[in-house]
């Protein structure tokens, strides 16, 4: 039977859904309500297409983080010093989002040096949380005993390895955004779906790779977390 | 007796309860000072009432969405994939709300297009809700197996139909926005109060259709997440 | 054995907890950053007292409120629809709190009818909130099958009675708000006080009327919710 | 066998973490996005340098907190009225601290006495916080019947004795902050290294003295909180 997860592993999980949770929630406090007088709201509205598009965006992209971060804990039985600050830097990483999601909205249709540059900050940010999740998968390459019971090192190392792909792709995007902040955020928006609804060697969701603690209920006594 | 959710399926309930939870406690940020100098407060609170009407009207639709939510949820015993996005677009919804409603405060009283234009936003947001309700549902329909044990899928099938009266109500109302705002406001206030005042068949509550993890106390073995 | 409470009441309870976290936390976004240029910072920080004042009065008072929202709850085996929707009343007065909080603190200082005008508002918020918890202990007296095994009606009752005591104090202040805002601030302060270190009879904790949840550990088989 | 956290304990924990995780998710929102129109998006940023420092600084320091009030409660069997409070008092100057940050981030590169009066505010904040939690300490030292099972009053003793460090050090802060608000804002980062860095000692985390509910796993039959 697979270990079941310690309540500090549990609570810093509980922790990070929560901090998740606020970052993808405040991500709308970003939009303004335009203030148009007498004039045509309907074209305020259109004019601020890169809020919506970059609400979206960022709220998928969270939102896809909240899956592989949800799905790592599930492999993790117990938490040590390291882990918890290498969360705490990735969690870092998601509470700074809503930062450069504003920016790259305010500055994406100017084009520019300003849009340029806007867009490089995304981009770059993305790629610092994507190192902090392969940080995380590669302590626990090294750590296996971290990991629930019946998870060898080998996931660990093939979670690892896919890990690079977020922050790898998310670099070359920093070159794209001194090219054009728009095809940037297109790209942002191809990578996330890419991400989405991709095969899950992409994003391990527990339907797919479910030998953590998703299967511990088939023995019919364990309770939930 | 009936499966127990599994950690996934906790999890996801936790994550969504915390995105709701936000959002309706965000609606409050929309509520601005009044800055009168030496005149009259009474008079500029009065003028703000929009403000107060539409902060609880969403609350109260919310919370009416949180209690649906926790309902499918209580029937749920594994989530996959699809699922797992559909949810995402469904919160995705609900966390954008607080800016279709300080849109719908901020102009319906000044009548013309753009009060219009405003309360057909809110329509429409509130009908794309209701179509990620049905699309969970018609998922759950067609992947019995998701339910939990003596949930069978034409208790999902009815679900799915009864979910079809929000976004249907709330998708004529875009006509309706387009005669009166206002008149727009008072139909979301008896929306609001027919599925939270009617009988159980139109929000399905724990209490008259608890066949899910409610009963499962019952055993006096089982412990609650 | 006290019925443990079932996963929709626990669900609740969490989905409150969050409510009233979120709303306890937002209170400092009402503080500003005053913007002094050239001039003096301490001056100006001095002059906004009454920010940090009706902060941490209605931080204080949200966090009795969460006590006796949370010792309510250890007493709730069961919820049905009527005890929802009068725990979202509640909960709506909780979330609105951060308005009126911030309404005092801009106007109690001017003086006038605006500062009579502003704390009669904080009273009125306090007072409805103070009849929605009436509401839900009177609801359980006449619903006695909705409590943990082993309280009894006359607890309910009991609760009930004494909850009437902050709806009356806060509409009185009602009264004093048209006198003196700054000593309706001063007695608000003193209300918490009250309620905060008098006896158990006032504020239900767990600690001197724990007959619920709290003792079920005692057996040493239970796990916690 | 140690004694499994009683409900209540639970939940208070869950309502600190909520807070706590909200205030960290908040610091965010203090970063402006500048506007600067046909001028250098680059230079504007760089020189809102204070801006991220702060929000690194706070988002660790609150971390590291949420660590030790972690560590604590593993360590708490039951909450009496006093403790209730005493946490209460910790999380108000925890909620708090956004707006210390705010101010900091606002007036450090200005020098002169604004700068050092926003650093002394920080220090204070600071100190407080680290007075509430030496609070907490000294009275489970005095009541080590609220302590799990195992643990003794020796424990408590020890992290009292420790968690009078930060108070010291960010009382002795006050006087930096009046010769150099920067050099004071140095020695914060160095202080917060000191903690998430140094031996266990420093800052008790459960991988290095989990003698509380951690290893009430290894039975194989407990279930987490």
């Amino acid at each position: 039977m697979p270990m079941l997860p310690n309540p500090t592993t549990h609570r810093l999980e509980a922790f990070s859904d929560g901090v998740i949770a606020i970052a993808i929630t405040l991500l709308v406090l970003e939009i303004g309500i335009p203030d148009v007088g007498a004039g045509d709201l309907g074209e305020a509205l259109v004019d601020q297409w890169p809020s919506y598009a970059a609400f979206v965006l960022s709220f998928v992209v969270i939102g896809i983080m909240w899956v592989s971060h949800h799905s790592m804990f599930e492999r993790i039985a117990s938490v040590d010093r390291r882990l918890l600050f290498l969360n705490l830097s990735l969690l870092l990483g998601i509470a700074f989002l809503p930062f450069p999601t504003a920016l790259l909205a305010e500055y994406v249709r100017e084009g520019g040096h300003n849009s340029h540059l806007a867009a490089a900050i995304y981009s770059a940010t993305m790629a610092l949380i994507g190192v902090a999740f392969f940080m995380m998968w590669r302590h626990l390459y090294h750590r296996p005993q971290l990991l629930v019971q019946g998870i060898d090192c080998q996931m660990a190392r093939g979670a690892m390895h896919r890990s690079l792909v977020g922050p790898i792709v998310y670099t070359l995007t920093i070159g794209l955004a001194f090219i054009s902040a728009v095809a940037c955020f297109v790209v942002y928006g191809l990578i996330a779906l890419y991400f989405a609804a991709g095969p899950s060697s992409r994003v391990a969701t527990p339907e797919t790779e479910g030998v953590g603690a998703s299967d511990v209920d088939d023995t019919g006594t364990t309770k939930e977390a």
